[in-house]
C-alpha cells in the first residue's frame, strides 16, 4: 500500500538517506562547490494539485548547476522550431562521461543530446543566437517560473566555473571546427556558466519544474510553458539521458525522468502528479548526488510512483 | 481527447505507415530473413481488462530476434539472485551499435545492458549453467505464457544464424577472455541462435508480453512470472536501453518501454494498461523497424497513452 | 647498380612522377593553401660534401606547414633538459589521423609524440614559455641554418590559418584541461601558424635540415644545432612518426626518416649522406604529397639509399 | 669511437643492464611462461662478415613468442604476391595494444600491421591457405635458417596458450566476419600458438635472422630467403611496429628494427651489418624485456651504430 505525501515521510527518508552523505564525494573542481557542507541535505515535492511538502534544508540555496539544462532546452524550444534544433543536437543516450570529446569527435560535432555538456552548450550557442541578453532573459523566467523575485546568479562560482573553463572550451572549440557553434566562444561559455551557477533551493526548483507534470503548464501562469507533446518530449529526454552515465541505473532504481547536477541537485517528474527535487552534495562516480538518488529511489516505493 | 481503442483503429494506423515500409531495408544477413516479403504490416494490442485488437499481419508468424532478448532476461531473473546477474551486465544504455565490440573491450568484458548481443550473451551463458536444456526451457515457458501450445523455434533460421555467427562468436570470446562467459561458446551460441529464431505472430507476442503491464503477472497463470519490483525494472531497462542507438529518439517519439528484433518486430508496454506488438520488417538505420516505429508513435498519439 | 646523384636524375623523377600530382587533392581549408597551382613539382638535394642538386620548382616558395614541427622541436630541444620535454610528450606512432582529440583525452592530454598537431602545440607552449619572442627566434634561426637571409613568414597565411583554429584550439584547450598548456592558448596559436606558415623553397629546405644528415653540425656553423645523439633521435622520431598515419608505409616504399607538411612538402634525410625536400600540393588521403611520396621511393631506388 | 664488437663487450652490456631484470614482470597468462628464471640474461651477434659472439645465457632456449610473427611474413612473402598479402593487413604501427579490438573493429576487420596479433593471424589464415602442414613447413624453414636440427615446438607452451586462447579467438572471430579470415579459426589458432612456442636460443636466433642484415640471403643457403627490396620492406616494418606500442620509443633509444616477445626475447638489425638477438624474461608495461632493450641501447652507443 502507497504512503501519504507529506513533510513528515520526507523527513523519514531523508533520515534513511543520511548515513549515505557521507560515502559520496563533494565536487571540488572549484573552491567555491568544493567547500559547500557535505552533510546538506534536502528535499521538496510539489504535487499537481497545488500542495507542496518539504523537508531538511529544502529552503537553502545551491548551485543547481546541470540542472539548468533543461531550463536551457525549454527556452530554446520556444525560440526555435523543432527540427532547428534537433538537426545540431541529437536525442539518444551517449554511453559516455558527460565532458567527454571522443563521442563528439566520431559524430562530426553534433553531440549526442542536450544533457551532456557539448548539447547544453549548443543550446546556449543558440539562445545567444535568438535572444539579446541571455543571462538576464534566464534569470527573468526562472523567476517567473518559481514566483520568486530574488533568485539569482552566484558570479563567485560563474567566475570561478569560467577560470576552469579549459574543457568545455575545448569542446566547444571542437564543434566549432565541425560548423555547430555559430557565436563567440567566451560569450557563450559565460552564459553557459551563469545559468549552472542559478542559486535555488529545493522548493523553487520543485515549483520551477511543476510545469514538468502539469502537461506543460505552471499553475500561476496564463500561458503554458510549452505544449503537452512538448512537455512528454523533455520528460522522455530526462529519462533517457538525465543521469549522465546513469540513465539505466536511475530508471531501475527509481523510476521517474530526472535530471542531476554535480552540485548534488537532482529534479524528478511524476507525470500528471508530481515535481520533486533533493540535494546532498556528496556524488557518486557518475557525478549524481548519492544520498539524493537513494532518498527519490525510496519515495518512490513508498508512495508508489513509478513510470514503468 | 483520445481515441477509443479498436480493430478500425489500428488498421487506420496501419494504412497511415504502409508507404513507410517502402523507405526501410529488410534485413539481409541471412537469406531466411532476407526473404521475408517487405509489405507484411501487423499490430496486437491486448489490454489489462482482458481485450485483446489486431489488425493487418497480426496473426502471421515471424522471426522475433532481439524481442527473445527480454524474455532470456526474465527467464534468468527467476534463476538467480539481483546482485549474481548485474555484477555481470549493466544497466545502462550504451551509446553504441548492438553488436560493437569497442565499448566491451574498453569496460573489461562486462556489457552495458542485457539487450545489447553481449549482455544477452551473457544471459545466455547463465541460463546455460543453471538450466537443464535451456531451448526446451524457453519453449515451455513461451508456450505457457502465450497460452499458444504450437510455438516453435524456425529451425532454418537458427541454422542459419549460426552459419553467420562470426561477430556473437567475437563477442563471446572476447567476454570468455575477461572471465565473463563461462560455458562453450558453440553452446551458448546454438542457444542464442534458437532464442532469436522464436516464431510468433504480434498476437502472440501481445499476448506473452502482458505480463509487463500487469505488474508481472500473466492473466492466465497462477504464479507471478516476476515481481512488481521486477516488472518495473525490465520496464525501465526496455526504456532506456530497448532500441538499440535509438532508445532516447524512441521515447521521444512513442514514450513507452519498448524492444525490438531485426525481424521488424517491436513490443511495447504502457504499464498498468497494456501490451503491443508491431511488425514490419523493413528496418531504419539503428536496427528499427520503420514502420513499426511509426505506428507506435502514432497509436501513442491517438490514445494519449505515454509513460513520460 | 646505384645511380649517380645529379640534376638529370632528379629531373627525370620528376617526370616519372608528374602524372601522379593530378590524382591527389591540394588543401584546400584555407584559401591561400587552396590556390597554389596543383602542378607545382620540385626536388633538392644536399649531400654531406657539400654538393647540392635541384631540379623542377626547386627554387619556388612555398609553405612548409607541419615540416615546422621539426624545427620547433629541435628548438626546443636546445632550450629544455630532455626530461621536460618527453614528460609533457610522448615518442610513440599515434596510429590516428594528425589532429584527432581521441587518443587525447583517453591518455590525459600527453600527446603521443611532437609531429601530430597536439604534440608540436605543447611544444611551442614550451618555446613560448623560455623565449622572449618565439616567432622573431624562429625566423631569425632557420635564416641562419639555411643560409638565407630573406626567408619570413606568409603573414596572410597565419592571418587565414588562426581564422581557421577551431579543432587546433579545442586540442590546446583539452590538453589545459590537462594541466599539459601554460600559456594563453591565443598566442601559442599565433606562434604555431606563423611557424607552419614559413615560406621556404626546396632548396632552402635540403639545405636547412643538412645538419641531420651530418650528426647535428650545419657545414657553415661553427657550433653544433644539436648533439649526435639528439640527431638519430630525432630521425628517429621522424622515421616512426613523420608521415601521419603512414609512417610504415613510407618506411616500406621509401626507407628514410621523413616529415611532410599539407603544403605539399617533405624532408627527408639519409644520415650521414643527404638531405632531401620534395614538393607537389596535391596531397594522398593521409595527407602526405602523393608526388613527392613517389618521388622519394624512386630516388631512394636509383641510388640505392635506404635506412632499414 | 666506436668499441670492437667481441664477446667481452658483449658481457660486459649484460652486466650493467643485469639490475633491470629485477624491475619488470615474467608473462605469466600461461604457468609455462610464468615459471621461466627472471633472472636469465643473454645476448647473441651474428655479423655479415661471418663472426658469432656471445655472451649470458644465450646458449639456451626459450619461447620465442611473437618474433615469430618476422618468421611467418617472411613465409607468406614467399607464397603471395606482394598485393595480396597487403590488401588484407597494413603496413601502419596501430598506435594501440597488441591485442586490441577496437582499432580492428573500426577499421573494418583489417589489422594494422603483420606485428600485432590479428596481424599475424591474417597471415597465418593465408599460410594455411597455402601450405599443406604449415606447422611441419615452419619448423623445417627454420632449421634450415639457422642450420640447427633440433629446434622444435614447445608443446606445453603451445597447448598452455591454446587453452587461453580466448582473446586471439575473438580477434579471429571479429575479422571473420569482416570476411578477413577463410579458414577454421581453431585449426590456425593451432598453428598461431605452434609459432609463437617456437623454443630457440639467442645464438640461433641471431643466425636465423642475419639474411635479414644480408639483404635476404643467409650466408649458408644457396637460394636468398627475400629479395633485397623485400629485406628492406620487412626492416621497414620492423622499424615501425615491431615494439608493440613503444615503436617510437625504441627507434629513438636503440635505433634498429627490431622483433620482440612476450617470452623476453628481442632481435634486430643493422642492415649490411649484423642481426642480434637478446633474452630476459622481465618485461616492460608494453611487454617488451626490460633489460632487453636497455641492452640493444648499450650495445648500440657502444659500437656506435644506429640506422638513423
Amino acid at each position: 500500500m502507497a504512503l501519504m505525501l507529506d513533510d513528515a515521510l520526507l523527513s523519514s527518508i531523508l533520515d534513511e538517506v543520511r548515513p549515505l552523505a557521507r560515502l559520496g564525494k563533494v565536487a571540488d573542481y572549484i573552491p567555491a562547490l568544493a567547500e559547500v557542507a557535505g552533510d546538506k541535505l534536502g528535499i521538496a515535492v510539489c504535487t499537481v494539485d497545488g500542495d507542496c511538502f518539504a523537508a531538511g534544508d529544502a529552503h537553502e540555496r545551491f548551485s543547481i548547476q546541470s540542472v539548468s539544462k533543461v531550463l536551457s532546452l525549454v527556452l530554446a524550444m520556444g525560440r526555435y522550431d523543432e527540427a532547428e534544433i534537433w538537426q545540431r543536437v541529437g536525442k539518444d543516450p551517449s554511453g559516455q562521461p558527460f565532458n567527454s570529446l571522443v563521442q563528439l569527435e566520431l559524430e562530426q560535432g553534433k553531440p549526442r543530446n542536450p544533457f551532456i555538456n557539448a548539447g547544453a552548450l549548443v543550446i546556449c550557442d543558440m539562445l545567444q543566437t535568438r535572444l539579446s541578453a541571455p543571462r538576464q532573459r534566464m534569470l527573468e523566467w526562472v523567476r517567473q517560473l518559481s514566483g520568486v523575485e530574488d533568485i539569482s546568479y552566484d558570479t563567485r562560482v560563474a567566475r570561478s566555473e569560467f577560470e576552469h573553463a579549459a574543457r568545455n572550451a575545448a569542446i566547444a572549440w571542437l564543434m566549432k571546427s565541425f560548423g555547430n557553434f555559430h557565436n563567440d566562444v567566451t560569450t557563450v561559455l559565460q552564459n553557459y556558466f551563469h545559468y549552472c551557477a542559478l542559486k535555488m533551493s529545493c522548493a523553487e526548483l520543485a515549483k520551477t519544474f511543476l510545469f514538468l507534470a502539469r502537461q506543460g503548464r505552471a499553475p500561476h501562469l496564463a500561458e503554458p510553458v510549452i505544449s503537452p507533446l512538448q512537455t512528454r518530449q523533455v520528460n522522455a529526454l530526462m529519462a533517457t539521458s538525465g543521469m549522465y552515465e546513469n540513465a539505466g541505473e536511475f530508471a531501475w532504481r527509481v523510476g521517474m525522468p530526472g535530471k542531476s547536477g554535480v552540485g548534488g541537485g537532482i529534479v524528478a517528474v511524476v507525470p500528471h502528479e508530481m515535481s520533486i527535487a533533493v540535494w546532498s552534495p556528496a556524488l557518486d562516480n557518475a557525478g549524481n548526488s548519492l544520498a539524493g538518488v537513494a532518498a527519490l529511489e525510496i519515495l518512490a516505493q513508498k508512495i508508489g510512483r513509478s513510470v514503468y
